[in-house]
């Protein structure tokens, strides 16, 4: 017979030993597992073009044209639709990426190494605020950005890291960035600052422009999402690190691809259960309503699964300004992640609750048992492709996803 | 009959109102006014060497060291007991420094100009942690440091400042950091990295040798009081808007020497009415109790005055792990000062009240009457010459100031 809590206990204690260290930005196809030329990662749960969101598609074009593949949106539907191109969720090949998470052979990815198991994550840069490739916006400013991204600011990150082996620790500034009114996920403020002053003093002297370093420095700085990428490879190198346990029944990967979302049981390989995506709701940038919104999309629930975004929304009171809530909604969504799950992490506190540990690995028996679904904290895409960010919310996963994933559990472990 | 209320009013509305930018880092002698060649500037009410305390006269040996006026304490304190050198408070000057808070000649000094009603305030620049000239320690290393950010760190910064006249808004910056975990006294670590970023893509265009500017960006970003000084002469700027108003009975200076706190009072004028330093109770550093412990010190005060520091404390619950008490002590300490305040801050709030704004103006009336004096958050100095800081805590002024303070106030304005 399984022993179900000593195999929660060790899925959370290797999640929560895991000790992620940004060690080097690199292109995609030279690091990624199995990334190959006709390959684009994407958020979620495996998904088709016929099915796929607004905003995925959007993402879709948008890297297409970055590849040089297609000249337009037609071109790059009639390439995919081909078969030449083939979609692949980011989680399948060791990476994440933010809403619509689509990671092409030519992009720059952050490269974070859990030096506690030796596991590694990835994740693409961030773009910022305004029309993003993220959000499934493509035109030629987006594309612009990207290649800017890519071969001036990824570059000088790139040298600055391989020049300092000893890479960032970005599981230190997680923790520090929770005393200092973060959350993780949709307020990455004070995270963003200590990673761009960290970055500083090590891109500065690999860069011989000092106006380009500036231009770098500029853009790291007035991003307040700069570090939410790294962040969420090392969520997902620590999610990683608790993966595979036998008899596990604790959730490895909560992601959403726009139209499905998809979860994954440490105890139960790389089967994904997944059912329809919500509707966030929360506050709409001027000039869009709910009406404008996509479903909800994204690997950045990684964080969630890891202990922190909406799970640590006590550490982040200000959050509620961005989307939607009091600072008494912020305590109680945390209190409320307590009920689900397994423990209370060991490295990330929240002060105003007297040091209490982040609510950390949510176990499926709880979420089923007392029906509470995880929080998920989320931006708002719009519905169509090439548009871009509407707003941002709150949503949960659907209740099914945990039911099934359960009755898997009980087919395999208890009959 | 003077009319209380409303003088209370406008000078409440004055210092809210003042928009604290930081314009330039310029040499004392050539921007504080009055300064000479023979004048030291320090904490608190005036002082004689002959009542100073160990750490006040520590500061003053290592600025005339600093200057090439003495080559050790023996020298220095011929010096000044030969009449030589005249000892002046920073308040007297438009100043305010930290702890000892000595400021010489040619120390580089930030200065801040009051963009809505024309006033400016000077501040030294922030040495960091460990043998610091400001908790009385002058040993080589702390002179060489002193003027290597005299002549590189500050002459950058001075430079990036001239190329860039719109200067950098502390206002802005503190209401942020408020909502970062930072009570901008004791705790400025989100203020500090915001300052480092914004200062970041200025310094690198002014700089030529890259590791110079990389040294530079290090030692900004990893002092996590690195804002403290520019954050207090904003304090200093907002405080003095609201000096001056006939009939007011504002507190609009709080400062230390480390022997005799003073405090100054918006409708009397120049006067100072001082008392005894209280001793911080707090946590000490490795190897140290309260028994090495000086008196209060420091101009760093004029946060509390400003309403930010210990009456902001709610806003900064890890702030405890450093001064001590627990996340609830620290909600109660801003509660508290509400009773003794004008009103609340309509820029500086805290999430975690529901964005209430801070308690701001301390009314003598309110202190005497409910026998509450004001909360000060402090770094602790060692009370010898030489040392330096050997911990953080919590104090308050001595209740006699505010009596005083009224007595004066009675004689003048209602006799």
């Amino acid at each position: 017979m399984v022993d179900i809590e000593q195999a929660n206990k060790t899925a959370v204690e290797r999640m929560m030993s895991a000790r992620p260290i940004l060690k080097s930005v690199a292109t995609a196809r030279d690091v990624i597992p199995g990334m190959h030329e006709n390959l684009l990662l994407h958020a979620g749960p495996p998904i088709t073009w016929e099915r796929a969101s607004g905003p995925m598609r959007g993402g879709i074009i948008g890297a297409l044209i970055f590849e040089g593949r297609a000249a337009n949106a037609a071109e790059a539907e009639a390439l995919v639709l081909s078969g030449e191109i083939e979609l692949s969720p980011c989680h399948e090949h060791d990476a994440v990426g933010p809403m619509a998470g689509v990671t092409s052979p030519s992009m720059k990815v952050y490269v974070i190494e859990n030096v506690t198991h030796g596991n590694r994550a990835y994740s693409n840069l961030n773009e910022g605020y305004g029309k993003v490739l993220r959000y499934g916006a493509y035109s030629e400013e987006v594309i612009a950005k990207l290649q800017w991204m890519n071969d001036v600011m990824g570059k000088a990150i790139a040298d600055a890291l391989d020049a300092n082996p000893e890479g960032i620790d970005i599981g230190t500034l997680l923790a520090e960035s929770l005393h200092m009114g973060d959350e993780g996920h949709n307020r990455n403020k004070a995270g963003s600052l200590i990673f761009t002053t960290r970055l500083a003093p090590l891109v500065v002297p690999v860069v011989e422009d000092s106006r380009v370093t500036a231009e770098i420095l500029r853009f790291l700085a007035e991003n307040a999402l700069s570090v939410l990428n790294p962040v969420m490879a090392a969520c997902k190198a620590m999610a990683d690190a608790g993966h595979g346990v036998e008899g596990s029944t604790i959730m490895t990967v909560m992601a959403r691809n726009g139209t499905d979302l998809g979860i994954r049981v440490s105890g139960l390989g790389d089967q994904w259960f997944t059912g329809p995506v919500g509707q966030p709701a929360g506050l709409y940038f001027p000039g869009f309503t709910a009406e404008d919104a996509s479903g909800d999309i994204g690997d950045s629930t990684i964080t969630e699964t890891a202990g922190i975004g909406a799970f640590a929304m006590a550490s982040a009171p200000a959050i509620v300004t961005f989307i939607s809530g009091t600072p008494e909604d912020a305590l109680n969504a945390t209190l409320e992640m307590y009920e689900i799950t397994e423990t209370e992490h060991t490295r990330f506190t929240i002060p105003a609750l007297g040091f209490r540990g982040t609510p950390t690995g949510v176990d499926i028996r709880k979420v089923v048992e007392l029906g509470i679904t995880p929080r998920i904290n989320t931006g708002i895409a719009h519905k169509d492709a090439g548009v871009g960010q509407v707003g941002a919310g709150l949503t949960r996963p659907p209740m099914s996803v945990f039911e099934d994933a359960l009755v898997a559990y009980a087919g395999r472990y208890l009959m």
